[in-house]
């Protein structure tokens, strides 16, 4: 399982305010937290307020790693504000997130064959969100295609296939389980899947239990990465009981001590 | 969805005392509050530890009938003790329960049809009980079979694949799901699914959410119905918020009450 914190982003109010005043401490803070509750990665996302983005990625980038080496999601539609990620980071990223369109798919991997990165690939293309299971699914292999021909392993290619608040369109939850559950199937081995977790829930009251049994539902279709708030520890709690319902980490009565031991292993 | 509330079991140590005292308070009480909590049936069971199995059986059942009218499951692996619940029953009731060989459910849905009630059968034989998924399906099939025969509509029909406990055989709630979305492909409508949820979690710490968990994921793949905790909120909720991400009830703001209070409806 590869949970991606989803804390540093500057949408939240305490991140935002951390940004425009250079707080480092509360970056930080929230990266070790992250990274003590199991996330894989932490997600950095600038936000739409700060002016300067570039110096905005790279700053939160050193902030990070002056106190952890856990890996870094860089999330950012904008191609320049990824690269300035890239330029201090460390060790190899994720890129979050580029659309499934072919020609986008050839300047993403390319900079993922450069820098040793990952990338989640969205089921999307400049037409807008795929809303529909074949839709997706086109997607997705255009995808597992792309990254074939760009030489980059599947375990470095996570398909996200879009959540959409459950108030927006009921029947969306039902069709990205089934593409999950395809996407699997399409090659041996497969690539990750991942989501934006919260997205589900947007809009609604109930937004922890909604993300909880949505994620359930996911994992149990196959998906093995959320982008999520790794401090929710009834949401950490219920995805590692599904590892273990599912057969993919192995009984015992302390569990989820012995999952969230192994998460913390670098 | 179909709750059936498990509470009503002389292995409970609350209800074994007031079977041995005639307490017919704790019987009533435990019947309304789990009406209350969403019981379509509340499970009936004598137990163990009564002498006198049949009387018991009745007086039980007409406990609580002085009480409620919510339908009620009589729950023995004795024929003669369900007879006894079935000669007081004011209203149909689902048998509950027995295995799937063919001369068992010939007397079984017998019994269904001259008392119109419905009934759960085991995928097991005397034999045991079916561990992979094929020997799951043929017992189904023969359940199905053996309905259609005694003409008993798939309605009154529930399937209970049998969960072992998750520290017995970890391969088993896959295994499961899968015979679950098979089930409902089976025939047209389908037989109910139900489970005995609680034995997932026999023997092992953070059994509310271990039962929870397998319950979103059965839920997922097609049961409707489980003989569970119906006092446990989290695990309603967690239930309800499943048929809301599978489509199968309308999202409000309010859409667990909405649900609840569609369940307390006769």
């Amino acid at each position: 399982m590869i949970p991606i914190g989803e804390r540093i982003n500057g949408m939240f109010r305490d991140v935002k305010q951390a940004i425009a005043e250079k707080e480092k401490k509360v970056i930080q803070e929230l990266a070790l937290r992250q990274t003590e509750a199991g996330a894989k990665y932490l997600d950095v996302n600038v936000g739409t307020a700060a002016r300067d983005q570039l110096g905005t990625m790279k700053w939160l980038v050193e902030t990070i790693q002056e106190v952890c080496d856990t890996p870094l999601a860089l999330d950012s539609q904008k191609l320049d504000v990824i690269k300035a990620g890239l330029e201090v980071a460390k060790q190899p990223v994720l890129i979050n997130s580029c659309r499934a369109d072919a020609e986008t798919l050839d300047t993403y991997f390319g900079i993922c064959k450069e820098h040793n990165s990952s990338l989640i690939c969205l089921t999307m293309t400049k037409e807008g969100v795929s809303q529909d299971v074949p839709k997706r699914l086109e997607d997705a292999m255009r995808v597992i295609e792309k990254a074939t021909e760009h030489e980059i392993p599947m375990e470095r290619v996570f398909i996200d296939p879009i959540i959409l608040p459950i108030n927006v369109d009921q029947r969306q939850p039902k069709m990205i389980c089934e593409v999950i559950s395809q996407v699997k199937l399409m090659t041996d081995p497969p690539p990750h899947i991942t989501c934006g977790l919260s997205n589900i829930s947007q809009g609604t009251r109930n937004r922890h239990l909604i993300n909880r049994t949505m994620l359930v539902m996911m994992v149990a279709a196959g998906m093995d990465s959320a982008i999520c708030d790794v401090l929710d520890k009834d949401l950490m709690d219920a995805w590692i009981t599904t590892e273990l319902l599912m057969n993919r980490i192995i009984y015992s009565h302390d569990y989820i001590k012995a999952a969230l031991t192994s998460l913390r292993a670098r």
